[in-house]
């Protein structure tokens, strides 16, 4: 799509994401992009318009999609359906619709059942978000260098697809396409299997009889691990249930993950010891050579089957003592049993020398 | 201990922990305390000498502890009873030892073991760190505001405690008397717990076939909830080890909890919606009103048994708009089954007027 025309964008539901996209748009290209905003909150569509974040707001539905080129729905996904369906009859021929909802096949399913054909819907979805909810949580930077995932149907236009991927570039985000039943499973394992867990760790061990005591031990470990579990619960029971299946299923896998971790543990020999360096190390590439900014491997090559993964990763990390610390960690790691046991069996001290260590 | 008089500390193992001690204890009282520094590696002495985390670096345990007050023992665990042996015949009398292990009981029937009875020991742990490890993370702001756990045995004389709350004062935390046993409980399900999850999460997704594709949709959710695998693996497999049979319980625990969460989900009805919003409004009250920070109670009577206590939080938070979000979130949740099944079924709304929310 072409920024030298102006653009008309109307924005359904005006929280944390609707907000910070009305906020990024006009932030990135104010004098060619005009936004409508329409959400059920009289008090919310005014505080967007004091923010920023809109350039009008609009009760009616109808009348908010009116001339518009690009229609993205931000309101809960409980509701998508009926969103949908309300402004159908309104919506400007060859505009093109979109969503921000957490899952993809039920509003690629409700779309194809409710929208006209002369429009085009394109799935979305920023991977972006904070525990804040609504306008006044909204933020222009929000979706800054996140993947935002693009979900074309099938017989989706090109110009259509264009104007999804002209929104994701134009709030700083990184356009990423995939298929909307892989988007969902994907998503339930990086981001609905995380926020389940983070609400089961904090339930249970508020739950404990002895909270009130163990509270006060809380560090930042505990805080950011149960932080997704401040979230918006409407949103999360929304994801659990319109993504039930594979939440379901990669909890199952996480259960099997933990039995495994017990096994590790009840053992305390190397192995545990191997799992816990593997996946600092794994981290580590993750977090440094994210997937997606790699350089390319050849066709059916994958990075992990790179030879001496673990010997690259080691020189990619000279710089910052990792060397070092990996030679430790491993000559530690490899002495630690006999050395568990020899120090309650052994009182004589073989090595009487300097001995201390550090953390 | 008075701060007129110049307190000797050495600090065994220049690491994180060590190392923002010395920091710490430099930058609260400089003039007073001397900061002698052991640690195996001599690159690391030098280095918390140029940080200025201690003033005197000393390779061997013997001469670094002469004529100290104060012995503080931050090495890792699995070498914590060597440690304690090889300084055993040199510690001055009347002289304080400490830790800052992750677990307790251990470290205090070794130093029952092992030290002389003309020194104190005090167990103590500082609920503070961060996924760097060694000198170069060190930080003197590490400790303020953090909890410090000091155990002392039942017949510790009051002398050598004040000197362990001194050095937690110092530093910027706040001390807390909790018993070994209990302690050892405690940040199994507050500290031990959320990082054995953390490497869970992470090595459960990372083995998925489909990482390559997963990985880009990666946001701070997914980021927070496996920063704890970053951390020290030695120190992760030493606390499993240290404190195994709690680590297992809590893991146990979580299973279940677990299992109770996809029960709710496969319902996917009313009781998971008031899962999530109780767990929301409790982690509120957590941060807002962390215990130890409350009002003190009335004996016998806990915060969680004042009644109403959903009408306080609701009207705590009231200046957030929380009142707001709750009757919105209350009304939704009550509806939000027969809305599942109508948005189905049911092509023709009875309510055609706005019907946007928002997220």
């Amino acid at each position: 799509m072409s920024q030298e025309k102006p653009v008309r964008v109307a924005i359904f539901g005006l929280g944390l994401i609707g907000g910070s996209l009305g906020l990024a748009l006009k932030a990135a290209g104010a004098a060619n992009v005009e936004v409508i905003g329409c959400d059920i909150d009289g008090t919310v569509l005014r505080k967007a318009r004091q923010r920023g974040a809109i350039d009008k707001g609009e009760a009616h539905p109808i009348r908010a999609v009116r001339e518009a080129n690009l229609v993205v729905l931000a309101t809960p996904i409980s509701v998508l359906r009926e969103v949908m369906a309300e402004i159908a009859p309104g919506l400007p021929e060859g505009c093109v619709v979109t969503d921000t909802a957490s899952t993809k096949e039920g509003p690629m399913l409700w779309a194809r059942d409710t929208l006209p054909p002369a429009v085009s819907f394109i799935g979305g979805h920023p991977m972006a978000g904070k525990e804040e909810a609504g306008i006044e949580a909204a933020d222009a930077g929000l979706f800054q260098d996140k993947a935002y995932c693009v979900c074309p149907p099938a017989d989706a236009p090109e110009a259509a697809i264009n104007t999804v991927l002209w929104l994701a570039q134009t709030i700083g985000a990184r356009p990423l396409f995939v298929e909307a039943k892989e988007h969902d499973q994907y998503a339930a394992a990086i981001s609905h299997l995380p926020m389940v867990i983070s609400y089961a760790l904090f339930s249970l061990v508020r739950a404990s009889p002895a909270w009130q005591d163990i509270a006060p031990l809380a560090a930042s470990g505990f805080r950011d691990m149960t932080r997704l579990a401040s979230g918006d619960p409407q949103m999360a029971f929304d994801i659990c249930l319109s993504n039930r299946e594979a939440v379901l299923h990669w909890l199952e896998r996480l259960s099997a993950e933990i039995d495994r971790y017990r096994s590790l543990i009840s053992a305390g020999e190397k192995p545990l010891f191997e799992t816990f360096i593997r996946a600092q190390l794994d981290r580590e590439v993750f977090l440094a050579m994210p997937p997606g900014t790699r350089p390319q491997s050849a066709p059916g090559q994958r990075v992990e089957d790179v030879p001496n993964l673990q010997e690259s990763v080691v020189s990619f990390f000279a710089g910052r003592g990792s060397v070092e610390r990996w030679r430790r960690l491993a000559s530690l790691g490899s002495r630690s049993k006999p050395q568990q046991e020899g120090r309650e069996k052994d009182g004589d001290q073989r090595d009487p020398g300097p001995h201390s260590g550090r953390r």
